[in-house]
């Protein structure tokens, strides 16, 4: 396999590696943007396949699948779990350059001690490997977040949720903080006036609040971020297109809201927009006084495909990335909060590309002195999480922000085998300043370079969120 | 000149340079985009000086000599070749950085034997060695194609035109396949009512179809598409700044349509942009139905000054590149063929480079597994192909898709010297690979490395296209 | 500090090298955009302290500053010099890999001589150290700019201005030619009526022409153009978000221009947008009348944070990138001057990455043959005024325009400190085109490429800006 993969992987220069060995490789995780099940965590799942973990519910894998001409049966369909591992061992080799392919043989590597290349060749002694492997108590869910070195993970989580399996988990001995963060995006989701309806009657039983008015969705959303803190969650995340700042007048918008709720009826987009910027908005104030920290996730072109969409639903590989445009309304809406000092810590993730340095020096237009590294220029994000997106976010945060206030990386996976993100995250953060030492373009003084490295890997996110419980209980 | 153009040039690691010279340099060309006059190409032109052959229609050139303040009585006017010819030989040096110069000495390079660079110092003398080598019979225009390895040539062809040449050609002992390609742009460029019933006049003499109607303009292009079909053609092309989704009711449609074509009037962009939307839906079926490909090519702002255009007319250098919304209609577009599974094979091509990723990852949205690499993110296009610009498309299309499906390189060009543009392409294909090996970004496993190169280079586009008559004869 | 800041600083090849020291380091300096205050030369002004030449009005190191969560009052607030710069020194490794970084440590050195690295513990004895320089006859305004050979120096002024520094400037003996440059942004800012206004009531007095109508604003903004026209200048500046090209009446834009003037009241953002254009397309006839260069710096994102604007006002670091749509109106404002002839040399400046191909491919449009290099795509600016933005604002334009055409670098800066960026430009310039050569992908012919290099350091924009009086006076 020549070079690759080996310990020095990726790290280009004396100086990267020992940035990486020294400073970077065994600093704890947070990861404190997940979509992992909180039930397995909970239950402690083991799983019986290689398919199970790593295949079922992977869009990125999928995707490349149908790019090769592969059947959908063989991809979320009924073949056997095998079958479903043969194929994407025959497509594997055809990911070259794609991030999957390094991801696949560092997950490979890190978990299993599998060291040869997956592909159709491969198959099935790797497949008997693993899955031999995943039987055994050390790969339960929770034995593999410890062996990661995992010290917090954060959730995603509906509003409507009850939260039980993290209060279990709270109540458990496993070392491992695991809190919930707050998703609200079905209650401003105003697209179809019958699926709103049916959520919001879910968060009319969750809240115990009957929803009527706009004030009263307010009010119950105001009951679930106080039940969402007694469970520890620190933090909130928002997926839109992008975001909308539209000024209404409160009558404007209770005429609005009692038109879906309680006509159910279509909104224009304008009212939708109205709504949804002024839902944000009192959100936004019960965040600042949570002192939570809200995410936003912008750019998506979701659910392209209608054909698959009403075949699978949402999430499973038929998105891409949308060019919207982002500056005037995201100033207005962060300034809004600001106005009255009542914007709470802000990350803002991207996923347009040509919107990074649109992103990247908005932030600056809201770190007032207040707080660390308050507005943050998130980390790359789905399409753009491989080697050249990531380097392309820390090149331009730092040109046009501070890389040194850098909370770092996530994994926002819902499986269990991707925190090998993080190594790489690492290797190309500490290849990046250690070239940059060895150009001559940084001094050669390692020992405040490391500190920087570990406060991007770990101590940064640490001191932002402050999560408590305290993040390690043993 | 250094290392300037060696047979290693643009390979810069051990592994680059294996690739290309043992998986790359010999495989055939399928130019499945060009300018190519067929008439050219049918009686064999001699070309007879360096001027018409390299000078003339070249607007890449003509916009580099007027940024250098040259008159343009050198560049399109009525100066003698030996003078235009001088005039770009002092551009040349001025030239560097820019494609145009490693162009230029490529194909010098590779055509004429000639090695010495082009500067007004070198310009008489490699005007009459070049000059007395176009006279000879291995210089015409069939001859530049088969020493260049060419296997199959696609010109770009008006709906109306008779396809005489292409028959002439394919009866003829030509080893080559020359076929058409379908581009109809003219019948949805409603901007000027005029010049647009001149064109409709046109298509109704050549398809014998009278075109009174938006349902007779359809037949009439029906028509044509199957007398296209007839002579060989498999794939048809569009320039448009973007796509448009602007559905309308089969009344306002021919409303719209009988305003222009019976009366002669303006339409609103609204108008223009339903009917052409709904024309290339249409469009796109009936590629389906034929198993073409279609293809997009978006993002010019074309036309830019006036006085040169009412001077010259289009095409001449005054075009640049635009930044319009492209996402959301593009989505819709695609989605509304996809739909009843009427989406034939697709590539899209885009000169905004702001844009890369949401082309890129676009495609993701309908390769649904029928087709391996369905959908298509072209090659670097016009302005964007370039090194800088090739490499920019392979690394995202390696991060969002995969870079083992992709059918490569054409030419887009007026000229029968741009064929190099291949062998450039294929040098930085191997370049980016090989230095991935090189870094220990990718295994040592050239067999399997050299593969995919070969694919790109050829057998993709040979399989995608699977052209009929079989692309070699001999 | 390792090879950080040593004589080869961003010199990564021997032929970088080579053209650096013998064909760059040694020109002299053309600034033709700054922002300096033509009192403090005028007047050669010395500075008490580092904080009061360095970081008052420095709102680049300001941002830095509140981004790491330092309190405003040792920003711009209260606190002592002393105090300030103690802050600023904390801050300055945690700019590491922003261009602060390399600025900070480039000024230290060019100017005072120390080379030691700027932090907590170092600030005490640099501020002693460099303040004792400040208070020396060799450290004043005049002898600043002496030491780093500049040349030329062109302020930003309003039309307002008496420009009494100017005159008292060419009236004396000093041996650099300091010129005005015209701004007329406030002509054209009709945000709020009542400001509009009484900047116009001191536009009136300062041409001695009542200004009751668009025709009589136009004629005293010629009047002053004639005025600085008079006193040296040449060139013209403006900042917009985008250009806009909004045709209308004369009936309407006089009576939009009443209802803001005599009316005092607000105007429509179409209303703005169509006297806006209007009114840069008669001064861009006067400009040409004149022969002066335009200038536009497109793209900001201005004074986003409302509570720090009306605590601060403009310019103090609460600005950002937009994502304008910025190719359509530009093409035809551009076109509207070109159409008869009227389109004087014009530089274009982005903020957006995003539309830097947008840009450098427009100037071809205008690009006619008539003067070299006529439409520039001028340097990288603000936030984008860094190594990487350097070096993709040059890339780009090798690949899309000539890079041998260009006029090169300017400080754009409010501070006598800022001369080592054009350093930093040369270095990032010769190292770009050294290691094309080093690669092979440029002939190695040193005198050439040298004199291309001399040429964007210096020749060209001599050429380009014809500056009267004669340059240099000794």
């Amino acid at each position: 396999m020549g070079k690759f993969l080996t310990e020095d992987f990726l790290l280009h220069s004396e100086e990267a590696r020992e940035l990486y060995h020294n400073y970077a490789s065994d600093m704890p995780i947070i990861d404190y943007h997940s979509h992992l099940p909180p039930a397995e965590i909970s239950e402690d799942r083991n799983f019986d396949t290689l398919t199970s973990i790593w295949l079922d519910g992977d869009h990125y894998k999928w995707r490349a699948m149908r790019t090769l001409g592969i059947d959908e049966q063989y991809i979320t369909g009924n073949a056997a779990d095998r079958e479903k591992f043969r194929k994407w061992a025959y497509a594997v080799p055809y990911t070259m350059r794609n991030p999957l392919y390094h991801w696949t043989h560092m997950e490979l590597k890190n978990y299993f001690g599998i060291e040869i290349l997956l592909n159709a060749d491969t198959a099935d002694d790797i497949y008997t490997t693993a899955n031999e492997q995943l039987r055994q108590p050390n790969f339960s869910a929770r034995s593999l977040l410890k062996r990661m070195n995992v010290e917090v993970v954060c959730t995603t989580d509906d509003p409507v949720d009850t939260l039980d399996h993290h209060q279990g988990l709270r109540e458990s001995d496993f070392e491992i903080t695991v809190l919930p963060a707050f998703r609200p995006d079905a209650a401003f989701n105003f697209d179809d006036p019958a699926s709103y309806n049916s959520y919001i009657d879910e968060l009319q039983e969750a809240s115990n609040i009957e929803i009527s008015s706009l004030n009263s969705l307010l009010e119950a959303l105001g009951q679930r971020v106080d039940y969402f803190h007694q469970h520890g969650c620190r933090l909130s995340d928002h997926g839109l297109q992008r975001m909308y700042y539209r000024p209404a007048s409160p009558e404007q918008l209770n005429r609005y809201y009692r038109r879906i709720r309680n006509q159910g009826k279509e909104l224009s987009e304008e009212q939708k927009q109205a709504l949804t910027s002024h839902i944000l908005l009192q959100l936004g104030r019960m965040y600042n006084e949570h002192d939570w920290v809200q995410q936003f996730h912008l750019g998506a072109l979701r659910n392209a495909n209608e054909r698959m969409y009403n075949k699978m639903g949402p999430a499973v590989g038929f998105d891409s990335i949308g060019d919207f445009q982002q500056s005037r309304a995201l100033a207005n809406f962060l300034n809004e909060l600001d106005k009255n000092r009542e914007l709470p810590k802000t990350i803002l993730y991207n996923l347009n590309p040509a919107d990074n340095e649109v992103i990247a020096t908005m932030t600056g237009n809201f770190n007032d002195g207040s707080v660390r590294g308050k507005i943050q220029y998130g980390s790359a994000w789905w399409f753009l999480d491989q080697k050249d997106g990531m380097e392309e976010q820390m090149n331009i945060l730092s040109n046009m922000g501070l890389l040194s206030c850098f909370i770092g990386m996530l994994t926002d996976s819902r499986s269990f085998l991707s925190f090998p993100r993080h190594e790489y995250f690492r290797r190309i953060l500490c290849n990046l300043i250690g070239n940059d030492v060895a150009n001559g373009e940084l001094p050669d003084d390692m020992e405040w370079l490391g500190k920087i490295v570990s406060d991007i890997c770990y101590y940064n996110a640490r001191e932002y969120f402050d999560f408590h419980p305290a993040p390690v209980k043993n």
